[in-house]
């Protein structure tokens, strides 16, 4: 299994759920997945998707610029992606970056331990 | 000791070594490190510093925006930086965002695992 593949692979399951059907992220998540979101710390999955479903816009669509990945050790695998966030009505498209941590599943598919999003205002 | 705290020192101790003597850094990372700068994959303490030594600027600051950290499981930390870099003799400031897996050592510190550099241009 290549490592940069399965990164891939995750990032646009992601993100086209994100921009289709937010709710849909809750099977991503765990009780033990952390969120933090510009500096908000969420704990759970039921809790992680309360806030992304709450996020004050509808419509949004990310396009994606860089996808890295590493090993984390002990089974996990780290993937970090730069891009932009581009709302429903907006001119301009929000640049950000987020870090996911994916830890596998008995079932041998990935789950989210990790996840740390941040806009580049600056 | 908090996770916050940690990830706040570690970050200030790391650039201000970049900033002053990037060679410094090679006690921060061991063998089994990685290291990947703008899409290039580096294994190893010795590999990182070289790559890190001969980035084709002589004088560099960064200034940190956020920090954030998360527990990884197994007794490390993630943490996720997002700043700008600006080099001697350029106007503008470069944005960049990076991540860090610190685990534990026996000696009661960090070393970095996995290190994930992004220039943020798009």
């Amino acid at each position: 299994m290549d490592p940069d593949a399965v990164a891939k692979a995750f990032v646009d399951h992601y993100y086209s759920t994100f921009d289709a059907n937010r709710a849909g992220l809750g099977n991503l998540y765990q009780e033990g997945s952390m969120l933090t979101f510009e500096g908000q710390k969420i704990q759970g999955s039921q809790s992680i998707v309360a806030k992304l479903t709450s996020l004050p816009f509808q419509q949004c669509k990310h396009n994606i610029t860089t996808v890295d990945c590493q090993p984390s050790g002990a089974g996990g695998m780290l993937v970090f992606v730069s891009g932009t966030l581009q709302l429903a009505g907006e001119q301009h498209a929000l640049k950000f970056s987020q870090m996911f941590h994916l830890m596998p599943t008995p079932q041998g598919s990935f789950y989210v331990l990790n996840d740390i999003f941040r806009l580049n205002y600056t």
